[in-house]
């Protein structure tokens, strides 16, 4: 709990306008998109920063006098990483989005932490350029969650994620001092990745204040092409079967039954109810390769056992094709007072063990569940409708969630692919992650961060 | 200097014919391919380890008797990373050279750290998948320095480098303890990101005892492109012309006048001695997309100025183009005793600043230097002719050098793209790190080595 001291002493870092004191106004930064009960988590003083000075004058006293402080953007993190649980400052980075420079002949963009990774995605293909990482939520997310998390989407499959297109950060230590991480060039080999070290690790090991990107050439074409499935390992074969074709889509995209059921019941987008699954597959590149790589698609479905192929090439029937798949989230949200979307990944072939796996777990718990996932990566988001407020539910959801991840890591998987670990997952990081690996994190955190200040109590216990 | 009672001790661990003590197969480690002056770094023992447990092994005991351990892989690392250079231990890798694992529906590979790359990429290539690394020495350089190193290549460009492709490593640490980084699936959130931060390191924080490596599928088809300028800065804004024209191709390399000559003089290739430069560009996708690829290549490097523009389509003349390419440096090898390849650079756009400075600071300097590079990422490789024994003419080059280093990051360029520090580079890091990176390194290191036992004075000065 911050002192009437402390709040006086910030008073004088910090413009009047750019803090939140009231109750109400700091309630609203008590949750993000992970549905963590509140009341633990509402922050003591919200602060908007506006430079990296004032970054640094906030981290240099919170350090001083040992005040927690959590990093935000626009709060859609999915695993309770943007909330604070030990009370303390949120720093809020909405006012720090501005696109600091864009070089279109290099193919990169120096950006604040702020900016909307829709704004970079629009700034990019405006000069014929790609910013590739695309977290469902990229139309109000930022590029400082982003980084924060490692975030994927549904193109990391072909495009890899956030960690393949950072070529510099500069971070504010827990001390206040200012490092550049990386060189900014394409290739650098001087010395350890501390760029990548810092991608991923949630705001616990330093505060990221500056970004340069790595663009690529936008692809000049895309096609969509739907299928449906009578049975998931069908499905899961299909999707092997286009690898085997040498078709490396941007996306494979999945929906089982109940997602498409749920889909229909709120947002009827003409899918079929009837089939047990289906896959959204995109391919991009030159408008001359697009045919033969539908095609290609189009025989390893066929080959597989799928029905009502369907190649699209309009572009507004592809948009409404991804808001249907898009819309699953919020549709299973309107199935219950609360929806948590899971996030698992296993190898790609043993993708029907681990979707009917689930299924099979969420039926046992009486849970329901909406799958949904991009599965060229192997990677599932199962989407749990439930009251969180209901102790009975929520108990079966706790224990149906362990065994999920249970499987997940018996087929050799992890327990999470693109959302990061944050509070929600901290428990379950011994499963997958060994005593000595763990360890060697807690003396990594504690050697950026000796007085534990930055969003502590995330990812393992100190 | 190993004690007569660390050699007895090694031999109690170790079968005797993975054991070398003669000085004359000693004297064989003291070099890589830096040409560093190999007097001051001829190892006190070389051991072929098969198992991880007598790399663990070896390891403890090192670390119980503080010696130094330099990992091994085929030594033909450029800048004196895997030599030793203050006596100890080598530990040759090369009996490792198993490949573990292929899943080609997962498109995975798990490799012992002594396969040589070619043998991934043949392997891969026989199930229609691809390892994109390609350093030029990958016909007998090994994947364990290939993730010492973060080693990159022609195909950068387009496809990334060594740490794109790493999905987890198994590494033994200084005490000897096993850990496993990453979790072999394709996208990974859970913790921070340490097998990226071994990646790079140069052996000096973990020795890499196995990887699984990402595969991509293959592309179906490739052309190459040649073409001729008459001046450095018009081809540098043809590469910005092909970047213009939204194409991504996987190479865009450069041949200097000089290395050009060079490469005619000793491996006539029938290539034009006239011009300033040459680029070469390889473009690869679907047959479908190659002639869209390749007219728009070559209507960016004609608007650009370019002559002789040849598009290749035949598979064994396009080898043999790359082989006059690859020539350059033992071309080069053949106008002094010794050559030295370095490894600078730049923001695409200030290629034409780079290329030319680096040649007038040579000019100045009296030095014999073919340029090539792989001018899509902006990296360039400076390769110097010179008798590295006539102290005269090696002053001359340190000079060079250092100005060289000066010009790459007054451009906003790094001292080092894919070759490392190692011993060569580490009296010019901190023109490029400030001293709190540095000192977060070693923080690192200390926290990974506590007594320093992993290739000792590599990278940075403790």
């Amino acid at each position: 709990m911050l002192l009437k001291s402390n709040i006086k002493d910030l008073k004088k870092i910090l413009k009047a306008e750019n803090m939140l004191f009231r109750e109400e106004e700091r309630y609203c930064y008590a949750q993000d998109s992970a549905n963590i009960p509140e009341e633990y988590n509402i922050p003591d003083i919200v602060v908007f920063v506006e430079t990296i000075e004032e970054v640094q004058r906030i981290v240099k006293y919170a350090n001083a006098h040992e005040i927690p402080i959590v990093s935000r953007g626009a709060g859609t993190n999915m695993v309770g990483s943007c909330v604070c649980n030990k009370g303390g400052i949120v720093l809020n980075f909405s006012k720090m989005n501005k696109i600091l420079e864009f070089n279109s002949d290099d193919m990169t963009m120096k950006v604040q932490p702020g900016v909307v990774l829709n704004d970079i995605k629009n700034l990019a293909e405006s000069k014929g350029l790609f910013y590739p990482p695309d977290p469902s939520n990229y139309k109000v997310s930022t590029i400082g969650g982003s980084i924060a998390q490692s975030s994927g989407g549904a193109k990391s499959f072909k495009y890899g994620t956030t960690k393949d297109y950072i070529l510099s950060l500069t971070v504010v230590l827990a001390d206040g001092t200012i490092m550049r991480l990386g060189s900014g060039t394409i290739k650098d080999a001087v010395g350890y990745h501390l760029n990548q070290l810092i991608v991923g690790s949630e705001g616990t090991l330093a505060i990221v204040v500056e970004a340069e990107l790595k663009l690529i050439p936008l692809p000049e074409d895309k096609a969509v092409i739907t299928a449906y499935y009578d049975s998931i390992d069908s499905a899961s074969i299909g999707v092997n079967g286009i690898i085997r074709e040498r078709i490396f889509p941007a996306t494979i995209d999945f929906m089982d039954k109940n997602s498409i059921n749920t889909v229909e019941s709120f947002y009827p987008s003409g899918l079929n109810t009837d089939k047990e699954c289906m896959l959204l597959v995109e391919v991009d590149g030159f408008t001359s390769s697009i045919d033969t790589q539908t095609e290609r698609v189009k025989k390893a479905l066929s080959e597989t056992g799928a029905s009502e192929i369907i190649i699209v090439k309009d572009k507004e029937k592809q948009e409404s094709i991804w808001t249907a798949r898009r819309a699953s989230y919020a549709a299973t949200a309107k199935l219950a007072p609360d929806v948590i979307s899971d996030d698992i990944i296993v190898p790609r072939t043993k993708l029907g063990d681990m979707v009917r796996g689930c299924k099979d777990i969420c039926d046992k718990y009486k849970l329901k569940v909406c799958i949904v996932g991009h599965v060229g990566d192997g990677n599932i988001h199962p989407q749990i409708a439930l009251n969180t407020e209901n102790d009975e539910e929520f108990k079966r959801y706790t224990d149906a969630k362990s065994e999920i991840y249970a499987l997940a890591v018996n087929l050799g998987g992890t327990i999470s692919a693109e959302h990061g670990v944050g509070l929600e997952k901290m428990q379950y990081i011994d499963k997958i992650l060994d005593e000595n690996s763990i360890e060697a994190m807690r003396r990594i955190k504690t050697l950026f961060d000796p007085k534990g200040i930055l969003n502590p109590g995330k990812i393992f216990k100190m």
